[in-house]
């Protein structure tokens, strides 16, 4: 039991890396760029806030979970912008490996459980799945929205792009992509 | 349902000032103290990562979703050190109108959800909330444990308040508590 202790002890003090690992967002009111932590956070949240636009048949609590750990990986592969399609062909790899090193310093079940949580995440077909990838989109989404489209303008993201590349928010919410559509519509109005 | 999503998004906006909540601990290998945001995540996932070091009856899930909203009321009330004690007994009633502002954005059904949880863990009494306490608690101390004493020294905290203030963890785990109050013991030494 103690060595257990001692690998989780071990892992939650390896993530706090995530926490230097900076998104190309700012959050509200500050000028800074976010990191992935409170990203992550933030994530979490907002699945629970919005849970009852998902499916009827929506494990939430499976969610959040994945949206804890989606982002661990980015220790190793860094944090590619989400409209950079190169770069994160390239960071695909990279987090694999990353996520077999860090989920690899907990004990064996609890490291397969999450390990488990972030495949699911990554291939992206189970209903938590599409749910959790749509929230993921929707909070970077919101902070552009409402922060006079700070990162889409420092990295000369279009209109079309952000509709065709964010569209997948339909897959784990109807009524939310519509309603972040038409937001995305007037801001570039 | 497009008025509810709106209440969702004001409110996922207006918390994102925790992320300029400042607490006293530093990130290991970052030279800046964490945020309350930030700190909100780790907190989850240690969670997760330890459950099975829980009562055999924990709703872990419910644990999780305390950890996410526990430090909200930060936004109005700031963090308070853990070990000052009339500081902390002052932020009580800033922290509960915060809550209540804050949750308050949200619509009806999911603003009572959310206080409930928040509320829990407040008061400390179901085996959730005793869990979720301890392992708010933890996190600080192995970050203290392993960077050095950072936030004891900086603070001049001793031994003796460690040992005194954060036994309550043995209320949420006895085994963590033994492995963790051995520690503080060798930190000292």
């Amino acid at each position: 039991m103690k060595d257990e202790l001692e690998k989780c002890f071990e892992f939650i003090l390896e993530i706090e890396k995530l926490k230097a690992i900076e998104r190309r967002t700012k959050p509200l009111g500050l000028d800074r760029y976010e990191n992935s932590a409170e990203h992550s956070w933030q994530a979490a949240l907002l699945a629970l806030v919005l849970a009852k636009f998902g499916d009827e048949a929506l494990n939430i609590e499976k969610v959040i979970k994945m949206l804890l750990v989606h982002d661990i990986g980015e220790i190793d592969a860094d944090d590619v912008f989400f409209f950079d399609d190169a770069g994160r062909l390239d960071a695909k790899e990279k987090e694999l490996a990353a996520m077999k090193r860090i989920f690899g310093i907990l004990p064996e079940e609890k490291a397969a459980e999450l390990f488990g949580l972030w495949n699911e995440f990554e291939n992206g077909d189970s209903r938590e799945a599409k749910f959790a990838r749509a929230i993921d989109r929707v909070m970077p989404v919101l902070q552009n929205l409402y922060n006079n489209k700070q990162s889409w303008t420092e990295n000369g993201v279009t209109k079309e792009q952000i509709l065709t590349k964010t569209a997948y928010i339909g897959d784990g919410s109807a009524i939310l992509w519509e309603t972040i559509a038409a937001k995305i519509e007037n801001a570039f109005e």
